[in-house]
């Protein structure tokens, strides 16, 4: 998608010397727009866990492509033991993301296919691509089928917008391009019909008010910030008509993890009688768990929430305290919305009711 | 209750001339403890658009005594005239807080039984005396039968500590004392009863952050703040026994109008089966309305979501931007959690099922 009217996505590769993966330091919009040039393991392990990316798909593509450096690092003699201690390392950068340990294993299951050192490098990069390659085509198909759902739903409205409300940053940005909760929108103002997004600020690491809000706002989509509390409010007033967010681990019986409040957002909509749907490329299922209060969630600094950053009005980036000094706060990252608040999943392949059953017949290859 | 381990009030009158209403500014708190002297009625009808004092009890409590400095400024020839006036300032200045018609119309209908404007100013001075007075002891009794259902928790849980969840300041500083949800809090702690408090931050004026944990913080009572989305993912987890919280203005049906957010943690505590109970003094029921959704409801400046103001390492409050230039947001203040998601209310006269019939019942003076 566009920043200043250029095209980009969210990682690449720089073949020059030493070679590199190219990200955009998300944690520095949308003060700054500033690439940072990642060159080995370590740096993409820590760009991971310390969200100079965040957001699953890109989480992954970046772990496929930390495999990537991985390869042309690790030492002839022990290449494969070195390239599991590196998934090991990025696994464990968080918790949470289902895309993370898939992109790993992806990386480790082509390089184990090959011989020589130089093949092996060779299928790290392949692979690597293919996965970020993979999630934009996948991204783009969630697009096209979630457009069905807004369409209907102009239709009812007779063309008068269309109000959506998104929580966290489910947007390009959070994967390598058109995103998942944001691609149905992008398709639907490709088709000409109008929407307006509410976004969720999204505390503690305001992925709206620092990603969502931005993103909207560099492809011309009409939107308004509102806090984590307004949702409900929204709701009740008759101003939202559908729900769409992400996931970070989305279990084969269909309860979703996702930002912290997701929940709360579901409850909402339940209570309100509006569609909840949750968009998501089939990377982000995790096949093995049946249960979501199994999906590991993840614990952030307290410091998240007690301080916060941004830009003063002569432009310096300043972190202030917003509670006393010795103020004890706990930091759940995400949190798990149970299958019976889910009006349906939207996917590559399709549309799916979150239950067990229909995602089997969705992905019986996968199951 | 303390600060600092001295006793305040959150409001008390200065007899120095010119005779003034002192209140503790907390758009400062907690970074800065400042004590501000109001001398006529402009003053105390910004302090309270403007939230230097803020919450149900307080505002009321502060109109009264603007009523008092009105009283002091009016005009003998058209006292009454200038008095109703003010009176319309006060109450224009906060839409959704009921106590604030409510103490502005005690004052009115003293002053009009005296015929003298030396008797009518005294008759607004002990009104306002009275309010704050009488707030206080409200607040107190609410503690007390409030009490009793921390109790029957505790038991069941066999001592370990109740926790508590609480959303926006429903403490003392939103009165004159007590507080109304933390009332009881307190009163379990002198009653021995180990509590521990999960307060939510409150976007986006944090009062849960800048006040609520400060002032459990001052009482020794133990606290942990958490963002506004975590309260669901904790109910989930069976970490919260019991939802306290505020109101700014309560329909004779039971509905009940409080800080924005209110009603996403009234429908997890439903989902959880979780005790959701909203502690009010009888000034807030607002006896003409039989429905929560014609309860008006304050929107703010945006400004409030996309920056915020805090204290840096080196002791300079600095106010930061969070979103882009341009970025449009909705600042809605408060939200109707219907009485069917309401455990009870807990009153000064007792604890009453959120429901007209029983609301009548316990007041049969005032319905």
């Amino acid at each position: 998608m566009k920043i200043n009217n250029q095209h980009y996505r969210t990682i690449w590769t720089d073949q020059d010397q030493p070679a590199a993966v190219c990200i955009i330091d998300q944690r520095q919009l949308p003060h700054r727009f500033v690439i940072e040039r990642l060159t080995d393991p370590e740096q993409t392990r820590i760009a991971i866990r310390d969200m100079h990316v965040r957001g699953a798909g890109l989480i992954g593509a970046t772990a496929g492509f930390g495999m990537y450096l991985a390869a042309i690092h690790a030492s002839e003699k022990n290449f494969d033991q070195e390239m599991v201690q590196a998934g090991q390392r990025h696994n464990n950068s968080r918790p949470t993301a289902r895309n993370l340990g898939w992109a790993v294993d992806r990386v480790l299951e082509a390089i184990r296919q090959k011989q020589t050192p130089q093949g092996k490098r060779a299928a790290a990069f392949n692979v690597a691509c293919a996965i970020a390659d993979e999630d934009v085509e996948f991204c783009r198909r969630i697009g096209r089928h979630g457009l069905t759902l807004i369409e209907e739903i102009s239709r009812k409205k007779k063309g008068r917008p269309v109000n959506i409300l998104t929580h966290c940053n489910a947007g390009w940005l959070a994967f390598v391009d058109f995103g998942s909760a944001t691609s149905p929108i992008y398709a639907a103002r490709d088709a000409g019909i109008p929407v307006h997004v509410w976004v969720d600020e999204t505390r503690p690491w305001n992925q709206g008010s620092r990603l969502t809000a931005w993103e909207l706002q560099q492809e011309n989509i009409p939107n308004t910030l509102i806090t984590d509390n307004a949702g409900g409010h929204l709701m009740q007033r008759g101003d939202v008509d559908l729900v769409l967010v992400g996931t970070d681990r989305t279990t084969r019986t269909g309860d979703v993890a996702n930002k912290i409040g997701t929940y709360l957002k579901a409850l909402a909509a339940r209570d309100n009688n509006i569609p909840f749907y949750v968009a998501l490329p089939s990377s982000t299922f995790d096949w093995s768990l049946e249960n979501g209060s199994d999906i590991p969630i993840e614990e952030r600094s307290g410091d998240e929430i007690t301080t916060t950053t941004g830009i003063t009005s002569d432009g310096r980036i300043e972190t202030v305290s917003l509670a006393a000094p010795g103020t004890k706060a706990a930091n759940y990252s995400f949190d798990v919305t149970p299958a019976k608040l889910i009006t349906g999943l939207i996917t590559e392949r399709g549309i799916v009711a979150a239950k067990k059953e229909a995602i089997r017949q969705m992905f019986p290859d996968c199951f």
